[in-house]
């Protein structure tokens, strides 16, 4: 599967990667396992998505800045090595912030598992976790980490 | 080990397993590792234990609420393989919600741990992380996130 | 490398490890990663930094209180096994409570990374994410979660 060519088929770029905002590594392969730091809803460097949920951003806003975010994992991935060895997503844990009425995480976070599984196919395929936070930086409304398997030549690649 | 003998012995019960609530796989087996999507106190499809630990809800419901947790986390294993091709836990993360005042994280997070510890011996040792959060899905108080190693197997079955 | 000789070089101490809070394990291996329950800024079992960021702490104090933290995962593993059978760090996942206006979480976090990029060199290359959460035990300010991967001899000894 080429990843790179489905992502044109279905008329989606991949953004500029973001360089790490501290002393990290965007992704980290370790053995098969690839775990990618925390993502925000940036586009070639332009903060968007900024706010809580329920009042400066609509669900559909957070559906979509989510949709950012994981197009975000998959430029780190590709920044890094071939985003063809990647052999499948394994979790998203998926972080917000809100007002105290709102409550649709579930169809907030189909924004990045929607995204996941239309670029990936069954590749997409992962579990996760979502709860409102107190804050993120930047006042962004959102954010997203993933970890993934990768074929072992990637690891051979690293060592 | 039997796992769903050793429930009968203690007179323990497997909830339904839930449908995800949304575009995600409640159990993701990649290699050796089961990763389990977020569990809520849901027994038979019936939300249970919502508000805030120290507000509607004790430490004692919240401990109670955990120990469902657990029951469907292991609901979800069963649901997806054998439960006897399950090795062992790795981790938990726990959220909660609490008044500002509530501070019996560990004692509540115990409700888990226990129950995990009681049913699989020491196949459920695990380490852990408990944070409270700003908000859960449907006011829930407590979620709980687990991994957990599987025999290869399950991951044979799954290619 | 030898990790322990890296510290004495560096003029750093290792504190005692803590004991549980309750019934799981601080250190859990299964197969080649180390999962580190979540770390506190604790001295020889002496509780510090407790409060908020941006109200009575500093983000220089909350610095120094993750690196204490980081220092208190490697005295986990040490205690657990030996320490040079580490691999590699993973990831941390980085909790943090503060005041609304503090928003300072890329500095603050780095007081973890760069503890463990000082001692572990290249083996402490590592992803991150965090965020604020409503609250963490007895108030403190910080808390840190870390996974890492281990030499096969470590398992082996597990079994």
């Amino acid at each position: 599967m080429d990843i790179l060519k489905k992502l044109k088929q279905l008329g989606l770029e991949l953004p500029t990667p973001t360089t790490p905002g501290g002393n990290y590594a965007s992704v980290n392969i370790r053995n098969d396992i690839a775990y990618i730091a925390i993502q925000f809803p940036i586009w070639n460097n332009k903060a968007l998505y900024q706010g809580k949920l329920g009042k400066e951003l609509s669900t559909s806003d957070g559906y979509s800045a989510l949709g950012i975010c994981a197009l975000n994992v998959l430029s780190q991935i590709n920044a890094h090595s071939s985003i063809n060895q990647f052999i499948g997503l394994n979790h998203l844990d998926i972080y917000f912030q809100a007002t105290a009425e709102w409550d649709e995480g579930p169809r907030l976070a189909d924004g990045a598992s929607d995204l996941f599984l239309q670029v990936l196919e069954n590749k997409g395929q992962h579990s996760r976790a979502i709860f409102g936070v107190e804050r993120l930086p930047k006042n962004f409304s959102v954010g997203l980490t993933a970890t993934c398997t990768m074929a072992t030549r990637a690891r051979e690649e690293m060592t």
